[in-house]
């Protein structure tokens, strides 16, 4: 809390390198930032782990309503899915249906879909008390939407955006098609955008224009790394304790809680040891993966790299929930090693770390499953990160120095219990 | 979470209102919105309460720093204490006095502080983890700097503001001398500068010019009153829980985490009854209390009325520590009463409260004491709470909606089992 240097990172991951979607100059910028602040943070051994990501650009995109048959088309702020195609910089111009869900759709005759652009118009359920169940409700119909609109011949999608803000800023996020060959451009609008479209849609006919120029880029993938630094172990350096985030973001603000918070946490934990002069038992890695947003190619070739070294992971961290107050750890793990946990509950209480009950672990270290690798995930306060989850307003000044800070603090206890203890 | 208003309400209070300092316009503004707010929340009473408040005015006020003797004045961000004299709109030029404890001050030869401006370069403890610790532990500063200052002859006193802020925002507050015939101007300033301060005055002597007007205002004491809305029990009207959070603010930036989203949280307890049409078996009374900040009048007030008409109220609730996710209730109250309450713990664990153990209260139903009425206050999550407080960035915007909801839901929750089951 006193000396931490997560948050001096952040800022200038932030301010400095900004969004990096993979594939992307800032990402492989991202890249070499993180290298260095690894050594900074005093790891015995750094390296570069090579990934091979898709590369998924943007371009200019815009859209306009028109609210009423007589009236004149408006601007409203808007975004494309990630993985989405585009309009080819054309003019995309359809009337909207509005559907609620998908078996509303699934009920409706082809002819009156076809040639419409879709508007899944799902609220996020803001009654859920833990917004990631809310998320993994709602998010259904960013994946599932495009493809849910092709079966009923629709040329486009809109979605409101999978958001728990009192605002309008659209959300952006992976979606993907079942067929290559059959896509429609598919985008999100802000949640106050989408209010005004449900009115309008219920009164009478809504036309809508798109404009977007994303796509595949050239080359369609691009070589770029997982930055890893370690802290050998001086009793069991063969038992390995790996904390990460990833270094990725999306292509929109500055990625900052997703997931810049991580990636500066899971290198406070080595520096704080360092600092602290503590030599760990079991050997502590950080992990700064590449690509989970769009391929989770970084946690495949992690997983990949420790068999094919037939490395023995003993415990695998993931902190990307936002760099917001701590408030548990969520496992999959044996329920031996998990009363083995919960005997250390005592030391997280005064920080305010109370929940080990639930289940949960993370994208970038699920591909170590297949190896048995016990799962945690680090459980901060849940109420604003899907106010700004892949939104522009994901930036350095929406954290907070002491809620990140202490998210460190408490990932750091629990990676010294465990290399000190085992598990 | 989907129906409150209380969000609604706040946007209201600091976008049309705005700061309210006991004895203001916005004051008197906030008393009439109050009143037809808590009649909007459904209350079946609403009546104002005469309590007669302080009214310090601030005027103009400006500070410049002279970091080295060639060097040029050059303003900073401060905030003269709230009560502090001010220097009659005059130039207050000095040179500055560098202490980091009251004990080192103490310490000094008078003839080395007399005619100095003392810089108390007290810092806040970060590493306290609970930030209401850290304000207890820094605030003496700010209350007992003019005396001590005072004391040992200096002319002007300035404080590194009580903040756990990571920018420069100068946080105001209440302050006081022991004799009101021997006064200096008093301010406060941000972390930034304050560091700068340090640096410069370990290196030379530097030089502060201080100008304030502010003061006591004409008249002095201003008739104002407390907002009270109540809806009745039906088997024991006698018997009386008690909610609320103070409406005046200081007289910077909105007063949106101090207090108003106590306000809106406690009328929210109101309209949460009458929309789910739970008809209490016990009294159930809002309270927006007034002059908290520079007096303690409203409370004193709310008190004496209640003795004076034999009130019996069997719970008081205050919601003053910001609008953040909440994480428990802390009580002064009989160990009998507390197990009671304890028996409800896990109603409460899905919401995220999970601390009922520690003690507290608060201060404007602290007057109540003396009647052995039992305090209890709501503890939301405290990393951010000290970067706003008393600051002109204690706005709307820097309150999330579903946080500020949440602290009404568990306070709507408690006070409706205590109005089944008593206490």
């Amino acid at each position: 809390m006193l000396h931490g240097t997560c948050y001096d990172n952040l800022r200038y991951l932030c301010k400095h390198i900004g969004n990096r979607i993979s594939g992307s100059e800032h990402a492989a910028k991202a890249v070499k930032w993180g290298e260095q602040a690894m050594k900074d943070a005093g790891a015995d051994k750094v390296w570069l782990q090579p990934v091979l990501v898709p590369h998924w650009v943007r371009g200019k995109e815009s859209m306009q309503i028109r609210y009423t048959p007589t009236g004149t088309y408006k601007p409203v702020p808007m975004l494309s899915l990630g993985n989405s195609v585009g309009t080819g910089g054309k003019v995309l111009k359809a009337d909207i249906i509005m559907v609620k869900r998908f078996e509303e759709l699934k009920a409706m005759p082809e002819e009156s879909v076809k040639g419409k652009i879709v508007f899944f118009n799902y609220r996020f359920k803001q009654d859920l008390i833990q917004t990631g169940e809310g998320y993994g409700d709602a998010v259904k119909y960013r994946g599932g939407g495009p493809d849910a609109a092709i079966a009923k011949g629709a040329v486009g999608v809109i979605i409101r955006s999978v958001s728990t803000g009192a605002d309008n800023y659209p959300h952006t996020g992976y979606t993907h098609y079942a067929d290559s060959t059959h896509t429609i451009p598919a985008v999100a609008i802000g949640n106050l955008t989408a209010d005004s479209l449900e009115k309008f849609c219920n009164l009478n006919t809504v036309s809508v224009q798109i404009q977007s120029e994303c796509k595949m880029g050239t080359p369609q993938y691009v070589q770029s790394y997982n930055v890893i630094g370690e802290i050998s172990g001086t009793e069991h350096p063969e038992e390995i304790i790996v904390v990460g985030g990833h270094l990725d973001s999306w292509d929109i603000g500055e990625g900052a809680h997703d997931d810049g918070t991580g990636i500066v946490q899971s290198m406070e934990v080595i520096r704080a040891f360092k600092a602290l002069g503590i030599k760990p038992k079991r050997t502590i890695r950080a992990v700064l993966f590449m690509n989970e947003e769009n391929g989770l190619r970084g946690g495949v070739a992690y997983a990949d790299s420790a068999l094919k070294k037939q490395e023995k992971h003993i415990l695998a961290v993931e902190t990307d929930a936002g760099g917001f107050s701590p408030r548990g750890f969520a496992f999959e793990i044996s329920d031996e090693k998990r009363q083995k946990i919960m005997q250390y509950k005592s030391f997280f209480l005064p920080y305010g770390v109370y929940s080990f009950e639930k289940n949960g672990g993370g994208a970038d270290i699920s591909p170590l499953k297949k190896q048995d690798v016990p799962q945690c995930e680090l459980l901060p306060d849940q109420q604003r990160y899907f106010d700004v989850h892949h939104t522009p307003n994901d930036v350095f000044e929406n954290v907070n120095h002491r809620e990140l800070k202490l998210g460190a603090v408490v990932l750091t206890q629990l990676i010294y219990l465990v290399s000190e203890q085992g598990l």
